[in-house]
């Protein structure tokens, strides 16, 4: 019984907030900003993919970035660093963004000046992928440690994206991780994602995704 | 508006989930059985550690296994393989489970023949630490590769668990993961939590985590 509840008010949620992100990518259109949603684990290298796109596109484009954790400014005080703007949304028990938060962080930026907003979510495979925040593409990590079987367990996810970065590939070879096996399982999902290896600590594979990104965005821009 | 809904929503939920978790503690008091709720991200080895536990306990307790993992019974299938009863819930969307969920799957298993019943609950660091399932106890693990930081990001887990198994040490010194300030980190949000440093792949450290489960589950069989 408790399971049905549930479902019915998460249906509720959904059909509110699909409006609410089609509204958010009219607005966004006409700004000709771009907004990419970016999700994966805790820990997989949110903060680190982020600073390095910053720093491979930032000549080209001007960034901002929505933060969403929970009980933290630690990422958005990291990117803030770099001299890009940077909104935290204290997400406090939140599992996900929605629309609605997302309208929210975005307000608190000047969309004219800005050609691109990375929205870092929540750090979790499963809700964030339920919920449409309006975005232009939606990208997510995937990084070695956590191994060769997520797609299995959390299809949803690697459904809704656009592009997967497997990070920290200077940990292959550490575990029985199978990159041939990973590609064949995420590509069952989903056979037009992008997938880019790199390693955030090292840069490798980097800029495979940022092309990705770049050409993107000149498409969303035109 | 959106976010105040979804509170409103989740407190209802919860408070019943309260009672019915407290009723299933009555009842696993009665049966002598032990209920220990697993989480962490995924990847960090929840099964790799329930395998270990099982190697190390079984001669002494017998043991079953709830799995909740979504849409894969891959989990299930490599407990069942050693010859553990093991009950797969599929969560399907899910992000967590609540205590009606466990007490569907607690119904499968005949609970006088069993010494402990541990939960694998889904792989999340933000909503199964808000959902009471009626377990003894609640542990958690957090690997290397994942960062020292995830104290300061999901602070509810960390407080809601009494033990944390800190994994894949063999990964210690490949990244800026600092033991120390994790400790540090922890205790602050949790004094009395039982910390435990060890590597599922090698099984370095398990056995001082086997021995806290055990010296807990015979205080509860008493």
């Amino acid at each position: 019984m408790s399971d049905v509840r549930l479902i019915e008010i998460k249906e509720d949620i959904l059909s509110d907030n699909a409006g609410l992100a089609e509204e958010l990518r009219r607005r966004l259109r006409e700004k000709k900003t771009f907004l990419l949603n970016l999700m994966s684990s805790p820990g997989s290298g949110k903060t680190s993919l982020i600073l390095r796109t910053i720093e491979k596109l930032r000549d080209e484009f001007s960034i901002g970035v929505l933060e969403a954790d929970i009980d933290s400014m630690v990422d958005a005080e990291k990117v803030a660093s770099r001299g890009v703007q940077a909104v935290q949304l204290k997400t406090g028990g939140f599992c996900h963004l929605d629309a609605a938060m997302v309208r929210t962080g975005l307000d608190a930026f000047d969309l004219d000046g800005l050609d691109l907003v990375i929205i870092e979510n929540v750090g979790n495979l499963v809700c964030p992928a339920e919920f449409d925040t309006g975005s232009t593409k939606n990208a997510m990590i995937l990084s070695v440690p956590e191994g060769d079987d997520k797609p299995l367990k959390y299809p949803l996810m690697f459904s809704v994206c656009h592009a997967l970065v497997v990070n920290k590939v200077d940990y292959l070879g550490l575990s029985d991780f199978s990159m041939e096996l990973l590609r064949e399982r995420v590509k069952k999902l989903n056979p037009d994602i992008s997938l880019f290896e790199a390693s955030c600590k090292t840069g490798q594979g980097i800029d495979g995704w940022t092309d990705w990104l770049a050409g993107e965005m000149r498409k969303h821009l035109k």
